[in-house]
């Protein structure tokens, strides 16, 4: 019998070429550390991200890639100086595993903005030499400070989109003080940041609305996610009745849009939050200036905001809308994550369809 | 003898048409009210916006026009409400003479983002329906709230610019807290703008880099203005050995830019404010989002702001570079405002050459 880390117990999916086509895949993780926690996986949340570099877009893919920033499992061992987890624990683990842990940015817990760079829990170069593989697995080892506490009545399904979509709305929305009840949110993009941008709004107190290319989305957004208010941003005349008149928006699309007609529906000292990643930005600078106007940008979030984001959804009953897979339907969910085809997020359920 | 307001006794220059060429102009200004200062002008600066609009630029100019918002002079007379000042005091008139006085951001002294609108120095329509005429005149007549107090100290000449240039910088400079001493700026071009944004920089204990189109300027920015770093935005090499170096940027480039390469040079979370008006703003959304960087718009500035920062300039003698001419060569001033062929800011000695 070999050592633990050594050989190939992990099983995982995995993408081998530009394809993105993924496939079964067993491979080794490293051995516990005394700071590591062993998560069993128990679900696995399907981010763009996944398509993205499945599919070779940025060109620095590294097959075999196991994809997956969205992870929620259970705790099944820790090393000998772990002390905030114990085995059996709830917990998740988000869009990076690793970081400095000593420059400004991460003695801040912002590790997201680690001078050093922080490292992606997938296709990324670790501390150790080693490409990280993600969540679409039957288990990852991970520092615990990049590991998260979820509350035992709060599902693991549900968890896991919170780890990426939920955090890089929440994270921004938080900075940029959109969390003052009375204020108005728009939210431009309906996916799943979109959705959670909508649902921290209303857990903030704000006055919400949707700004969206798909009037098909209309009815479920205001119903069943609770928005005040749903707007077609093609519909000229809807947007013009609503200039000046947000404090914040969010925006979430990665697709082209002008930014000009979202602008202008910013209040003086508005700010726009970009957290979408568009080809470009572009607008007229008198847009901005003539009031005051921010646009800011932002990515995932600290390790101390992931698990205040979490502990806020469990406090306040926030649930993202999503679709439980078996793995097998992996390629078929990121072709229609590519279609903008879901509500709002779907989630592999790793533990009972990953099977040798 | 006519009623004072109704016989044309002020002396003015004013453009007739779209070449935007000044001659003499005679004019009425309005009887003194019980809130009005009548101020004895004796400067007034040459702003980029007098190019604009007495060349009719926005389509929107109302001619003859009266240029200049960059007023400075004697209070020769008050109105019988007026309290805040006397016969003999030395003034400035700003960018706008006008607002509505009740809405929240009038309330707030932050006129230059009143709700309905703030009225323009020139070329703008009062609340009694008249044109309003500028600077490049004999005197001017304005309601108090829009008058201020410049120390007999300060040159008059000097305080000329602070009205515009100096307020324009200023504001954003203090609103994002770029006034924290040790920290870094970077300033996008040096003109009028420009050099008062270094200036005040150097006051609040800033390290300051130039960004100039031409290196031409760059023993003066070091050595007259202070400047502890001057790099031609060109020069490659330059520029990337300051990536990611920067507190905050202030913009003051009105022609067309690239600002991604501004971008890079900021620190996680730095700002770069616009105050120009380029014809667009365009980057990468990936230069926003990676550091939680922001883009901020500003125009001039609110009352009280203005005030302080005519006091903040007294007290810490900072004073624009000035070239002093005679109104008769407000023509050629314009054609080199055109040309930036000016260091750093003309000023109209009103006083001594604009004489019947």
């Amino acid at each position: 019998m070999s050592t633990e880390g050594v050989d190939e117990d992990c099983l995982g999916w995995a993408a081998r070429d530009a394809s993105g086509t993924l496939s079964a895949y067993k491979f080794s993780r490293r051995a516990l550390g005394n700071d590591d926690v062993y998560v069993k996986i128990t679900h696995c949340g399907v981010c763009y991200a996944d398509v993205i570099w499945t599919k070779n877009t940025f060109g620095d893919s590294k097959y075999p890639l196991v994809p997956g920033h969205e992870i929620a499992g259970i705790v099944e061992k820790v090393g000998s100086n772990v002390h905030r987890f114990n085995v059996g624990d709830h917990v998740g683990v988000g869009t990076y595993v690793n970081s400095c842990r000593e420059c400004e940015y991460c003695n801040d817990r912002q590790e997201a903005y680690c001078e050093k760079g922080f490292v992606n829990t997938f296709n990324a170069v670790d501390t150790d030499g080693t490409i990280t593989k993600g969540g679409y697995s039957s288990y990852i080892v991970v520092h615990e400070r990049y590991c998260f506490m979820i509350p035992k009545d709060y599902p693991l399904a549900s968890a896991a989109p919170l780890l990426c979509a939920g955090l890089t709305v929440y994270t921004p929305m938080m900075r940029h003080k959109m969390n003052q009840p009375g204020k108005s949110l728009g939210v431009v993009g309906l996916g799943g940041l979109g959705h959670m941008a909508v649902k921290f709004g209303k857990a903030f107190g704000l006055n919400v609305t949707i700004f969206s290319s798909s009037i098909h989305k209309k009815e479920e957004a205001l119903s069943l996610l609770g928005a005040d208010k749903f707007v077609v941003s093609s519909d000229q005349e809807q947007m013009m009745a609503l200039t000046k008149s947000l404090d914040f928006i969010i925006d979430t699309a990665s697709g082209d849009h002008p930014f000009d007609p979202y602008m202008t529906l910013l209040k003086t000292s508005g700010v726009l939050v970009l957290v979408g990643f568009p080809s470009e930005v572009k607008f007229s600078p008198a847009n901005l200036n003539l009031g005051m106007k921010s646009i800011s940008g932002s990515i995932t979030g600290g390790t101390k905001e992931t698990q205040d984001m979490i502990d806020f959804c469990a406090a306040n009953r926030i649930y993202p809308n999503i679709e439980v897979i078996p793995v097998q339907y992996a390629n078929e969910a990121l072709q229609r994550v590519i279609n903008r085809d879901v509500k709002y997020r779907f989630v592999i359920d790793i533990e009972n369809s990953l099977k040798t």
